[in-house]
């Protein structure tokens, strides 16, 4: 049994920003969609770890990519389990073009939350799980420990309707849309994200305010945070490059 | 040549609210997804149109809902032409689940649009579209003008990169999302929406500042209005009725 799996996607016009480019946050949720899918399909979906009162839960994800898929490319989404560990597990991604070129990887962690005690539960007690871990490493850098930013206010409003999920929780992919709707279209003109890397800290709630912080580090690399009064929400790291489109 | 086609969709864990039920923002993607593929089927697409520099705009549009599909459920739209005028053109939507029970219906009116000009085209221009146009009228009642509203302020906030589509403008889902978000999940809790209609006026660009405003006008009968500046964006009206759902 091959423990690699890909998974076939049309790049919608829904996902696309300005320049006809699927969004960072559209490539998060085509990667989420990817994961689930191939959790139902190990057996370790999101329906049957509910049934015992647990859940996957996202604590980081790194995306690097070369090139963004446009309106209606179709892309495959190559998926394994690099390992399981007792406290989290890597599950990596490589995405194709329809030629079969690598124009992007991403790197995920998820924990194994107990939705009873509201805490990670140890991967020991998921029988079965260990036997899908390949240990084959993704293409790029794991996402690491984001530290804190000192930074400016970018943005502030409140949470609303559309942000929560079924856990009455901000939608992980929230984070990535207000991140990247922090930057310009004439910076999206000029740039394009080569790597964003979130870490997930603690979970925002309807009608929570939501304070967002920024710093450049270095030329084209930048720091953010999400807050909700004293607590972290997330944190994430974006590097630009220059935009490769050759019609801009 | 039967001129009704279905097209297939799952409600996608991205789709639903907090409650597992898709959101109208998301079945309003649904519906305009559907109509792209049909219009593409006809041989009237947007690429197509593109090419001869002109584009459809969509200006009004009714969406009813007697159940909201949840997660993981399968949908099918049937979807077709009611008419091809000089000005616009209507398109019907019924929605029903995978036992075939109808759960809604929509119905969409198009304008021809000529992006060199940036004015509205005569559709009797677009030769063989009128041969699409089976003159079947769809199941609830079609979109009318909304009237002014004048109303206290519910939101205000700035265009930002995820709010812009292709066109360079705000997307056509954006304006559903944002009114959605007029109410509280303790509303979504007791109320769901029965009929959401809204007129598209005028675009808003990147960084223009939205201004909401709405009035009930009857109990259950709500009217928005979307605001750049002195232009009107978009009128909405939605209806509520008591939460269908039984486990609430």
């Amino acid at each position: 049994m091959s423990l690699k799996k890909t998974y076939s996607f049309q790049i919608q016009p829904q996902f696309v920003d300005f320049q006809f480019r699927a969004t960072m946050s559209s490539l998060g949720d085509i990667l989420l969609t990817t994961a689930q899918f191939n959790a139902d399909d190990n057996g370790f979906g999101l329906r049957r770890l509910n049934e015992m009162d647990c859940s996957w839960v996202l604590t980081r994800m790194a995306i690097e990519m070369n090139r963004f898929p446009e309106q209606y490319e179709n892309i495959e989404v190559e998926t394994w389990v690099e390992e399981v560990g007792r406290a989290n597990t890597t599950r990596n991604f490589c995405i194709r073009d329809a030629k079969g070129e690598i124009i992007g990887n991403a790197c995920s962690v998820w924990v194994f939350f107990d939705m009873k005690t509201r805490r990670a539960k140890d991967l020991q007690t998921l029988e079965g799980i260990h036997d899908f871990a390949n240990g084959e490493e993704g293409l790029i850098d794991k996402p690491i420990k984001l530290g804190a930013v000192d930074g400016d206010e970018y943005d502030g409003f409140k949470v609303k309707y559309s942000d929560i999920d079924i856990n009455g929780h901000v939608n992980s992919i929230r984070y990535i849309q207000w991140i990247s709707d922090c930057f310009s279209l004439s910076c999206y003109r000029k740039y394009q994200v080569k790597r964003f890397e979130i870490n997930y800290v603690h979970e925002m709630l309807y009608g929570d305010f939501v304070e967002i912080v920024g710093m450049k580090v270095e030329d084209n690399d930048f720091r953010f945070e999400i807050k909700k009064d004293d607590k972290i929400a997330c944190r994430a790291r974006v590097v630009l490059i220059p935009n490769t489109s050759t019609d801009l």
